[in-house]
């Protein structure tokens, strides 16, 4: 017995009734058990939101078929849509900076079968030799520095690598660069920044030492879909810690480490699971 | 133009290709729109289960015709299932003993309408001058002192009280008292209690005590529903909270007492509005 | 036997080498045995903050001569200082608008005992028959309405009902007025505030259609200090509550209500037992 | 200008009136400024636990001087305690079965400057490259096999690596084999364990399925001391984290490894920085 093909479909579409069922039925003529479902309906903006998993028996064109079966329903419903095979690992391009822990979480993560990722490269404005606690190991290395002068370069250099490497996401994991509003724009719902802060407060820069100031009895890091409104992009998911006067900014950085990475860590898994979907200016993101 | 007739249903039964389709296909063919719907297959043993909420646009006895047809649908399946008016308030009825915490929040909620319910009576093993903080008002309050002697006959007033009343959800906030096996038995799944710990850690008598003497560094409560093994009921909601070497057990019974009747008041919440189903000696609960 | 005399003393002032020798020696040579006692140097102000909680053995005027003495150490050190006789309830002016979930709140902690405090009046500018929800009893309700004609006026009448029942504490129980610059210029350091926000995102009006707008994975409450600067007094308490795309700005507000009273209710303890001492623009909560 | 020595002072003893102001005296005399400090009266127990952390400006036998008056005071009080230098990492030996994200953390923090320490060896009893995911680097390990007929044997081989290393603290990194009575008596309160369920619920093996089967809705990890009774030594920290039904045991294993994780980063910590102190069956933990 063969085992079946392993789907996921994700789509969204001006609400209407009757969705379901056309979605269902076509499923079900073409040989497929729903293994999880899950739907919204944004009635602000009647707007329909799903996320379909689903295993098809049959022979090995099925999915095909199916594909085109389906294509012809999105048609109809004008829907946004993307039929994704779980068995086949996302490929990952790794930006970082100095601050290494978000990467090193990552890669281990990876490593451990817990991310289901292929990551297909590290870029970091610093030389490997920044990054000694991240178990870099046979992940490609590239050291593109970055300045004023010649970041449309280095941002062609990515772009370059990107193509050559099939790249399907992009995590800023701690890249404490800005993007240009080209690249922003070119990236729209496939690049991925953790923000070391509970947004909307405390933007910019330094926010840990804004907080401190501030005087907040809770800390927090936001992972969140980029875009060329800097760290306004669609907030894909947060968390937060409890702090008290006796933190400095130092401990607050501590503290804000463990947080940042395990945000990160669940922004990317949601996504490559296919459980974002982006809804305006925020998310819709269906739960494990 | 007329409102559309507001559903909610609930099922479980045997997985098997096509119920999605089947169901969708029916609600759609008798004029539904699906508002929320979201399911779960549980791999280990292989049943399905989900809550759909949909409106229904259509002459009055389009919902008989809906129930009817489905309900060829449902025996086909194997399937357990509710159909239910969201715009009815379920009929709750309260039973407390001295801490009145629980009984006071739930009134609170019913009365700012955060709980849609009808509370047809509060029932107390202590008279109503016991519960002077929680604010009965015009709900009926009976007092059905309970002692060893006399425990089969108030179980028979109770549940004289729930004909009477049409009592479709019993609600054990803070009840201190153990029904007996035949009651507990009746009331499967739709009898909650709030047990003060987190199970399982702690059960039976006095578990703050128990908490405090075993250090533990964070308190919970969990709302289950009853059965005859006490304090092993599926597990509707649990929460927690961090305390300290600092608190007494007293400082615990304070701090838990927020726990409880948070937990509570979201499990009947749950329960309510049919997000709730028994899987096993486990619940599903389709989340907001 | 006498009970002990139960004091807490709450201090701060420049740091300086032995300061706790001195108090300590000051405390153990009239008769006292600390019971509790926190310290924090804040090393960026160079600026000492402590709390102890003490028993004083000893004849009545015991505390008069303890304070007497302390007072010469406090004018070395340069202290700003409080030693209150814990036994005795602070009295507390509770002001409230249409919601009234956070009165309600502090009532039945009150009536429970888990507030120790003395409730001397409710001020709203609706009258009482808006707020059924909650239990006034025997506090004395005062009605007094305001408009952008009478805020003077309204404000002389609330000054008058502290003056004649000696309010140590003004809490604002989500009172949806905005206070003059002179009176919270003269409330200082006690008047609290509930913002329905995880401060400082979503300032202002409306914060949950804010927080539902910008698409945040996380909802919170700050309770702070009332300053002529809206919404950036020292803050006392926050606390947060997980939602998800499903919640709308109603099941924001709803959810929203649990965590605004849980951390009015905390903060008000907390000041209440002389717990919190501003620092600046933050505040130092020493913990249970 | 010569830095001032950094001392953390940790001790308990039966209450007694004076204890602070002879300890404070004690301290001012020899020329130390407190920086932070902590005290807890048990009033079940009646005995007093402190944390000081001071610097000391003098000559470089000024510590000694202290250290031999306090010898004095600690005696008339029936002290326990321990004076440290702070500026010196302790020595740290960790234990590692199969899975080592709990190893991987803990050298990430350590390589980070996040966990003050020093790692004086590594032992598994599995080789070192069931280890790939943890950036072992230059820290000695040690592949100790074990079963039981040489139980004794290999635990001998560790007490001659704690010996040879002058190991201070053994942290059991979910190492996953049972200690004899023997070693954990020569350990006590020198040995912390990190176990993979909210204790007391849940213990002994698999404690995920354990958690599954019972249906709760909140997982746990627990750090404690080591005692011969197993899951039953005093509990220093503890985490949770929300999970559903869909959470299947592999899935509860996967987000356990995180709260695994920091619970145990945050225990050794705490137990480096002397801010744990063991009252019989509980802890003390002075937070930061």
């Amino acid at each position: 017995m063969i085992a079946p093909l392993q789907h996921v479909l994700r789509l969204s579409c001006p609400d209407r009734a009757g969705i379901v069922a056309k979605v269902a039925g076509c499923l079900h003529d073409h040989g497929c058990n729903i293994v999880d479902a899950q739907q919204f309906d944004d009635r602000a903006t009647d707007r329909f939101f799903a996320r379909i998993q689903f295993e098809q028996f049959g022979a090995p064109d099925a999915a095909d078929a199916l594909r085109y079966r389906f294509g012809a329903i999105a048609d109809e419903f004008g829907m946004e849509w993307r039929l994704r095979d779980r068995t086949v690992a996302p490929r990952v391009l790794l930006l970082v900076s100095r601050f290494d822990h978000c990467l090193a979480d990552l890669l281990f993560r990876w490593r451990s079968g817990e991310l289901f990722m292929q990551p297909v490269g590290i870029i970091s404005n610093h030389p490997a030799a920044a990054l000694e606690r991240a178990n870099i190991g046979e992940v490609p290395f590239h050291h593109l520095p970055v300045d004023s002068a010649n970041k449309a370069q280095q941002e062609a250099q990515i772009r370059a690598i990107m193509a050559q490497t099939g790249t399907e996401l992009v995590v800023l994991a701690r890249y404490m660069q800005i993007l240009s509003d080209e690249m922003t724009s070119d990236l729209a719902g496939r690049c991925i920044n953790i923000h070391h802060s509970f947004l909307p407060g405390f933007k910019g820069a330094r926010p840990y030492h804004q907080a401190h100031a501030r005087g907040v009895k809770i800390i927090g890091a936001t992972a969140h879909y980029v875009t060329s409104d800097l760290d306004e992009g669609p907030i894909i998911e947060q968390d937060v810690e409890r702090i008290s006067h006796r933190d400095r900014p130092e401990e607050l950085i501590r503290k804000g480490r463990d947080i940042e990475r395990r945000v990160l860590a669940r922004a990317v898994h949601y996504h490559l699971d296919d459980r974002v979907i982006i809804n305006g200016a925020t998310t819709v993101v269906f739960p494990e």
